[in-house]
C-alpha cells in the first residue's frame, strides 16, 4: 500500500513538472532536484525551512606528520575567525540567510561562550594515527551522542534542511584513509594536494599515509575505520547525517572531507542517499572517485578547495530554485500556453 | 601611464583576494569572477547595483518552416505569462530580487500596455529567411536605436549589471546560422534539438537550414549576416550588449541565443569579452562550440535548455558570492590567521 502511494506520488510530482510552462525536461538538474526534494518530503508543494549550516571543527595527531599545508594552530584561529564573522562560510550564510553554528567537535584550544559556538568537544584532538588508533570507541560513542543531540535540537526548531562544513589541519589525511579503506581504493588515489602541498610535500603525505595504514589491521567495520583513522569532526558529521535522515531533513554534502564522512554514514544506511544533495565538487581527486562510487553528481564545479561547507551554501539558491519553480510556476494549461505540438 | 594603473589595480587586486583567510586559490572560480569585476569597475570594493534581466521576444519567418516541437503563437503566449509572473524566469527574479523587463522586440501580436513591457517592437515577425532576407538593412539600425534607449535608460537608472534572456519560437535556427556564418562552422554542427525535436524533425530543421544558406551569398560583415538570417531579439540582444559595455555595465550572458546574440557583439568590439559574465553552458551542441571558439566556460552546467535568461539568474547569486566575499572576508592579518608555513 505504501509503495502504491509512493509511486503515485512521483507520478504526479513528475506530471506537475512536466506541464510546467517549458519544454519537457528544459529545467535539467533543476528538475530532478525538485523531484527528489518533493520525494523526501512526500509532498507536491514542498518548502525548505530554517535551512542551517553547521561546520564541525577539530584537530588531528597526524598534523604533526607535516601532512597539511599549514600548521594545526589555523584550526583554533579560524574557529576563532568564524565566530567573528569573518570567514568565507559566514559571507556565504549572511548573502543566502542561513544559520551558521560551529561545532567545537575537537580543538585544541579553550574557547569563550558564544552563542554561535556549540561545545561538542570530545578531546583536544585525535591521537597521531601514524601510531595509534586516532579515537577510542568510547569516543566514536560520545561523538554519535554529541551529533544526536545538536541535530535534534536543530529539528526542534523547524529546520528540514541541514548543511554540513568542516574545519581541521590535518582532516584531508584522515578523509583519504577512511575512504582508502571502506572503498579499497589504494591510497595513493585517495591523497590529494589538500590545501596546497608542493610535490614534495605530496609524496610525504603518501608514504606517511601508507606507513599508518601498514601499521593497523585492517578494519572490520565502519566504526572500526573510524576508530583507526577518523577525525573528530568527521565522525560528528557521519553521526549527524544518520540522525539527519531519520528525521527526513535535507541533507546538504559539501566537499571531500564531508563526502567521507557521507560514506561512512552510508555504509550504515544506503537509504541516506535519498536525502543527500551533493552540493560542489572538489579538485581532490579522491573526491572525485567517492562520487564515482556513490553515482552521484554535485551541482557546482567551481574549482573551490576551501571546505567549512562553502559547497552547501553557494548551491543552496539552486535547491531554493528547484524548489520555487515547483510552487510558483503556471502549468500550460493556467497560463493558456500550448503545448508541444 | 595607464597601462601601470590598471597592472597596479590588478595586482592589488590579486593581493587582496590571495590574503584572505583562506589557502590561495581555494575560491577557485569566484576568484576569477571577483578580479574580473573589479577590474572592470576599477575598483577593489566592487558593488552590483540595480540588477536587471531585460529578456527579449520576437518572432521568426523560419517558424513556418515547422523547425521548431512549439507552433508559433507560443510567443506572444509566453511574454503574457512573462507578464503574469508565471514563467521560470519571474520566479527565479523575485527569488534573486532580480528587476525584470520584457521587450518586444518583433512579436506578432499586439499587447496592452503594461509597465513590465517595454515595446521595441520593430515588426511582427521576421521575414522567412529560407527564401528572402530576415530583417532589412533599415531594421537592423532601428534594432540597435532602440537597443541603446532600453540599456541607457536602466544605466541611468543606476543598474551596473544586466543580462539577456530571450524568448522567439524558431529562434535556435537563427542563432545557428548566424553561427554557421560567423564562425565558419557546417550547419550541422551548428544545429541542436532546440526544446524538443525527435529526429525525424531534427533531420528536417538541418535540411532546411542548408537550404537558406545556399540561397544566400556569404554576408560580407555581421551586420549583412544579421540582415540574412537574425531575429529582431537577437539583434536587440547584440545592440543592448554592446550598449552595456559602452557603459561600462557586467554583462551576463545566457544560453545558445544569447551566446549566439554576443558573438555577433564580439565581432564588432572584442574588448567587450571584458565585461561579459557566461553563466550557463547549455546542451545545444552548437553553444558548447561558440564558447570553445571564445575560450571561456560558463558558471553553471545544469543541463538547461530554456533560455529566457534563466541561466544568468540561477548564476547571479554566485556573482554576489564573488564580490562579497571580497569585500566582507578578512585577510590573514586582520582575523590573526596563520598563513601557510
Amino acid at each position: 500500500m505504501i509503495e502504491v502511494q509512493v509511486d503515485t506520488l512521483k507520478e504526479e510530482l513528475q506530471h506537475k513538472i512536466d506541464f510546467k510552462t517549458k519544454p519537457l525536461g528544459a529545467l535539467g538538474r533543476l528538475e530532478d532536484l525538485a523531484l527528489q526534494i518533493g520525494m523526501v518530503q512526500n509532498t507536491l508543494a514542498p518548502q525548505l525551512r530554517n535551512p542551517t549550516m553547521l561546520v564541525f571543527a577539530a584537530d588531528h595527531g597526524i598534523a604533526s606528520e607535516g601532512v597539511s599545508a599549514y600548521p594545526a594552530e589555523v584550526t583554533p584561529q579560524m574557529v576563532l575567525n568564524f565566530l567573528n564573522g569573518g570567514a568565507a562560510i559566514n559571507v556565504f550564510c549572511r548573502q543566502n540567510n542561513i544559520q551558521l553554528k560551529v561545532v567545537d567537535a575537537g580543538v585544541n584550544y579553550d574557547f569563550e561562550p558564544n552563542e554561535f559556538l556549540i561545545d561538542a568537544k570530545i578531546a583536544k584532538g585525535t591521537q597521531n594515527f601514524l601510531t595509534e588508533d586516532a579515537i577510542s570507541r568510547a569516543q566514536v560513542q560520545q561523538c554519535f551522542q554529541k551529533a544526536k543531540e545538536i541535530v535534534t535540537k536543530e529539528f526542534n526548531n523547524g529546520c528540514n534542511i541541514i548543511g554540513f562544513g568542516e574545519m581541521g589541519i590535518g582532516n584531508t589525511s584522515s578523509a583519504s584513509m577512511l575512504m582508502s579503506v571502506l572503498c579499497n581504493i589504494p591510497i595513493e588515489e585517495c591523497v590529494g594536494r589538500g590545501t596546497g602541498l608542493n610535490e614534495e610535500q605530496y609524496k610525504h603525505k603518501i608514504n606517511i599515509l601508507r606507513e599508518a595504514l601498514e601499521n593497523h589491521p585492517v578494519p572490520q567495520s565502519v566504526f572500526e575505520a573510524m576508530e583507526f583513522f577518523g577525525g573528530f569532526e568527521i565522525v560528528q558529521m557521519c553521526a549527524a547525517m544518520l540522525i539527519a535522515y531519520e528525521k527526513n531533513m535535507l541533507i546538504l554534502i559539501d566537499g571531500f572531507i564531508a563526502t567521507a564522512a557521507f560514506l561512512c554514514a552510508y555504509e550504515m544506511n544506503k537509504k541516506i542517499i535519498h536525502n543527500a544533495i551533493f552540493c560542489h565538487q572538489s579538485n581532490e581527486q579522491g573526491h572525485r572517485k567517492i562520487l564515482e562510487r556513490l553515482h552521484v553528481k554535485p551541482l557546482l564545479n567551481l574549482d573551490l578547495r576551501l571546505g567549512e561547507g562553502t559547497g552547501c551554501v553557494l548551491a543552496f539558491p539552486l535547491i531554493q530554485s528547484a524548489v520555487n519553480f515547483l510552487n510558483e510556476m503556471q502549468s500550460f494549461e493556467s497560463a493558456g500556453v500550448s503545448n508541444k505540438s
